[in-house]
């Protein structure tokens, strides 16, 4: 059933949607001087170009096939992953109860950064709130001003927005920066030949708009071409990229590297939340002493923890799941252009279908849903090139008739 | 016991204990030229100034009595607050699978904000994964760009880190910025009055660190007296200050507000994990459409959600709570007193004891933790006035016992 919030016409029947309107009522609008008045102006452009968001709450079970989520293994919902979380919450509380350096700090969480640290392959890692605040804390602390020359912070331009957002803080702090051309490690090498002192490159491994691998390889040839570290973010490589799905590190021959850094999140692969950087265990110190989304932030809860490191283990014990999701992601995209559509060529779990507009987009995915498939649509500002897709992403336990059924719906249900 | 860790000697039995050294042995430090090199000599000279933090994890029933932790209202282990959040991951999984704006948005979410902007008295409301993205979103969103002349982003100098890297992301984006003295709301009229275009007042309601609250209602007059909007941060307000924890906006006489926008943590009062921003139905589509660590950010857990919402319940049902933290708090300050200590004057939940150096705060808290009371520690760079001392917390359920054994051992083992 189509939610009414993306159909975007009927009233909801849930009492506690928010229903914010596109576009203010008129008898609502605000005099020009009112402080937030220009919020109505700003709404309103983005409601004429196609581009207005909400949200829209699911309900628990909604019998629909879902290809937007991130839950690439199917571990969200599996019953070891449930009980850990529910016992995590019986013996630790609802919450960590402060910082980890006052008294959020838990047997639990370091558990799973023992053994997350060790599935990777890395001396130590530490866990976080959010991958949005892993990514703050790995950029901001490691591309930290230390007295010489500001270091250089060589950034892949489609890097995702939590890495840009960290790019901009550790520029704020003195860093210098500098971008390069999507998926071009020379472009990264031309930048790097520019550091008058200590230097970084900044990469996600795995894309998240399109699902294509950035070269980790060569980006880290250049980096050590150059004495640069090499800091990357491998929040879609964990679980589904490498050898039982041990990460794009791995598989670009970086293991338990110490001029390496890797942020990961807990809420793709592993069906939590939260998030980590694997590194040296030098670099994870320096991270607890200075990273401030570690510092001043609450330590993640026990639940989400329990959940992580539970779900790990259904990996190792089966590491068939992460090259499953490659050979479903695979399977998906050859139908697609089968049924004559195009799609990007997946390196992981994501299959991105370009589309017309923003508003055809918008209408190819409500009548997905419509038809029970639940696919995801990325617009601007979201997708670093301005074209609107449809987001594919697979999970390792759909099975034929489920790609079957997706193929058909999102063929019949094309924009013409 | 002790905490190996905290002694700084004897060397931890837990396996999973990271065991990352104040110092690097010899034997592992780098050659200059190796891209982390540079992290040794920050880590010795942290080392030299006595400001070296580290993880302790602690066990799920150690016996302490805390008050170090945040969990003002006694809340993170109630009965109703850890089954909602056991059966929300049973009803909804672990994790919420994406962005809000994707497939992570359940009716959970939508529950939990209602009644927060209900309890609030205020039109709606979002929650966020942690308050530091909370934080984050509320100031980059409002106060962002629109085309006219830079946003005047006027803040308070000792706000919390989280609001000091939102006006640093404001910044980037092209806003002005001016800091006014420590709860001075006439220093921000001033930085107001050199306003050309939108401005913003931004503040924490009550100071993390001392526990002292800002003059909210003068900043109010203040901000409308220059038609600036108000931003607060009632991390610490929510559940302890107004009339049954219904935090500062109420208390100052702001309640429902339309040019004030608040943000609160669910990781306090409400035991959980994450953060929310409340305010009109305007502000609060602004942020679902644009606000970064929103859009780009995993949806907070289902068990946070639903241990947040649980205890919002048990504080509707129990509104005594809040007016007991306060009074515990103004207990143990003048307890404090009587026994010749230094105490700041707790408006909240938080009392702050002067000690006279890093190194003696540090042992002050050590020797109370052998005692049996954990107390927190905050050091450069926690503290905006680079003064070191020991933070205290209160909780509802504090009885008077444990009141006077926290005096006790905190006057026994006070440094000499």
């Amino acid at each position: 059933m189509p939610s009414p919030a993306v159909a975007g016409t009927a009233p909801s029947r849930r009492p506690w949607t928010l229903r914010a309107s596109a576009r203010p009522r008129s008898a609502r609008e605000l005099p020009p001087e009112h402080p937030f008045a220009w919020l109505d102006g700003t709404a309103r452009r983005r409601a004429e170009a196609g581009l207005t968001r909400r949200t829209v709450p699911r309900d628990a079970d909604d019998g629909l096939l879902d290809l937007a989520g991130n839950d690439y293994l199917g571990l969200l919902r599996h019953p070891d992953v449930v009980e850990a979380a529910a016992d995590a919450v019986r013996v630790w509380g609802a919450g960590a109860g402060g910082s980890r350096l006052v008294t959020g700090d838990t047997g639990l969480h370091h558990e799973l950064e023992h053994e997350l640290a060790d599935f990777y392959g890395a001396e130590a890692a530490l866990v976080f709130s959010s991958g949005y605040a892993a990514n703050l804390a790995m950029v901001t602390a490691l591309a930290a001003p230390d007295g010489g020359a500001p270091p250089l912070l060589v950034c892949d331009r489609h890097n995702h927005a939590s890495l840009i957002d960290a790019t901009r803080l550790a520029r704020a702090s003195g860093a210098r920066v500098a971008l390069f051309d999507h998926a071009e490690p020379d472009r990264a090498a031309e930048a790097l030949a520019t550091a008058g002192g200590r230097s970084l490159v900044l990469s996600d491994t795995v894309f998240s708009v399109d699902g294509d691998l950035a070269d980790t390889a060569s980006l880290a040839r250049v980096a050590r071409g150059h004495g640069a570290a090499l800091l990357l973010d491998d929040a879609h490589g964990l679980g589904v990229v490498g050898p039982g799905g041990r990460g794009t590190a791995t598989a670009a021959g970086l293991r338990g590297a110490d001029d390496v850094a890797v942020s990961v999140t807990l809420s793709k692969s592993l069906g939590s939340q939260g998030g980590a950087v694997l590194g040296s265990r030098r670099v994870i110190r320096h991270l607890v002493e200075t990273a401030r989304t570690f510092v001043f932030d609450t330590g993640l809860a026990p639940a989400p923890v329990g959940a992580a490191l539970a779900a790990l283990r259904v990996l190792r014990a089966e590491p068939g799941r992460a090259e499953a999701v490659r050979e479903r992601a695979r399977r998906l995209a050859e139908g697609l252009r089968e049924r004559g559509l195009s799609a990007s060529t997946p390196d992981a779990a994501v299959v991105s279908v370009p589309a017309p507009s923003p508003e055809a987009a918008l209408r190819w995915r409500a009548a997905c849903l419509a038809a029970g498939v639940r696919v995801g649509c990325f617009r601007p500002p979201s997708v670093p090139d301005g074209r609107s897709r449809l987001r594919l992403t697979v999970r390792a336990t759909l099975d034929e008739g489920d790609i079957n059924r997706v193929l058909e719906v999102i063929e019949t249900k094309r924009p013409r």
